[in-house]
């Protein structure tokens, strides 16, 4: 889906640099979607199904930066698949798949996590994204990757310059890492979505 | 095929946004090519022979997003393949496979579906498409992804902004939900080719 | 290899549009090279070794094409491969593989062809096809991919908008044809490398 | 991980174009990361786990024109995996995986490879590779692919056109093969980052 110019909508922007720092200091979980997110939002398939997917190890090397500052992830999603399983226990993550309404769903994963809503963030790229975005988008962190729906990509805190499975993951981490760190001016002033 | 520019064939532009919206609503059925369309027009080669293809999640959304709007999917193609059976099976459309001549095959198509030729969308990327697309162009709604073949990318009512494979069908779904409810004077302004 | 700018070797440039439709209307065989023409120049590996090669469905349009127009395709390549040898036996194609020296052997691809050399077309795209490509380019017609190797971008007759798997064969086979159908005028004007 | 604008660290950057050919005339190994630079940093899962990397074939000719100038290749990377075993075996490479400090284990890379600090060269793409390009860029050549990791992309002598997977090895070695044969002047004149 090309979005060549998203034009964002203002109930969600404009949060203070403050406010954003202090959001990305109080993150003890990452949720992440995985199709479109940790991937292309593709599928290999052969004459028996679904064969691969495609994650970036650059997203891997995110997980391991966000680990060491005391954030861990974790991966929600709609559909089930022996893939993503694959995927996630390499890299030491929770998966919570089947997931058809992520919003209402959200009781369960808090206490599931035993993280409470202001300590979750969220890249997601899909309008199925919608609710769980608008939730915690009340009191965590949001994003969306470069490609994402339009709906979705007008609403979240931080919009990726990176595609999904190109390093939409990672640039999330980094950027929470970053504000953690007391920093972002300059994405503010590079044209980054804060 | 790489196309930077093209000129629209005349006889078929200028439909008024009113027709467009007509036509829209009573689609009932979008056909779509494969090759090209719902993949990037390749296929992935072992020792064994055609081994994968690679579909889009975001377009699989698209079938669903219609099905909800009450217009089904169906895949006609030249090819005969056990990997686009599978595809298929997942999302649940019927396909209409090997058929190598598809404006020939209309009455076929028509008879096997139930549903009128003015009923009928249809979005395809080469050469081989074009008659079927110069068929169902009178009467229903036609769409060719980005990096389609120069004479097919002249002569349908939508060319999108994603190439095959990369949300190509997602965005002509989303186009015809979006006309459907009265939109897409948005469309014309952004340079939709409506 | 990224390549923003090539500047042409004047000792090939510059053919008149008539010599190369005469070219154009007596080429009977062509040659591609298959690694980064017939693909994008890459290649899958499994723990097993080479496990996959990508190839465009856009691409074997073009072999029909050109066959319907009389003319046929084969592969020259320096590699030995049974995905390779999977992908002609699909299109009907003659492979000549492990062929280190391609200029050297052209005395061998003429007496197994039936061809002459000025009934040759050669598309390459790496610095082992510039010999090849300088003693094709003598009196038959010459391409690369857009992503081909510097030195071999410089000296082709036809410099492709495509690169290599995504389209680059079938925009040589469309020009050739075009040729012999006495165009390409519009090419020179767009832009194309005549 | 986009990264549209990089501003060079000045420590590193501005050295003389005889020194670079200096150091590229005594280049006898050239280490190269494997995910990101060999690879576009992305493995394809299946329900059994990591089965594929993709590999440029245009990097192999690196590797081979590296060598007939007597420069050999080595594949230093923090994985373990049969893949890149595989793809080394192919080229004749030797591999020194599971490096978790890279910088670290310079000593018995010297030691294995018989080769000193001043005769290496190193390409890399993440934080990881941080440490031992800044031990071997004081002596020897240090490159990174286009969509390296910031911090990367700052500090190296020479930051390819080319992205990881498409082509960045052989850039690199196209590189330091005009610097030993007195050229780059172009290169700096073209905006190559000497």
């Amino acid at each position: 889906m090309s979005r060549p110019l998203v034009l964002r909508d203002t109930r969600f922007g404009g949060l203070p640099l403050e406010e954003l720092q202090e959001r990305a200091r109080r993150v003890r979980l990452l949720l992440s979607d995985c199709d479109g997110v940790l991937t292309d939002g593709t599928v290999y398939v052969s004459e028996h199904g679904e064969a691969l997917k495609r994650f970036s190890l650059r997203d891997g090397m995110g997980v391991e930066l966000l680990r060491l500052a005391g954030i861990e992830t974790a991966i929600v999603t709609r559909e089930r698949s022996a893939i993503v399983a694959r995927r996630a226990e390499k890299l030491g993550l929770a998966v919570f798949d089947g997931v058809q309404d992520k919003a209402a769903a959200l009781p369960q994963l808090v206490a599931a996590t035993g993280c409470e809503r202001h300590e979750l963030a969220y890249i997601g790229d899909d309008v199925n994204d919608l609710g769980i975005i608008a939730e915690l988008g009340k009191l965590g962190l949001t994003a969306a990757p470069f490609d994402a729906a339009t709906p979705v990509a007008r609403v979240v805190h931080h919009l990726c310059r990176a595609g999904g499975g190109e390093g939409a993951f990672r640039e999330f981490a980094d950027w929470i890492l970053r504000l953690r760190a007391g920093g972002t001016e300059k994405d503010r002033t590079k044209g980054g979505r804060a």
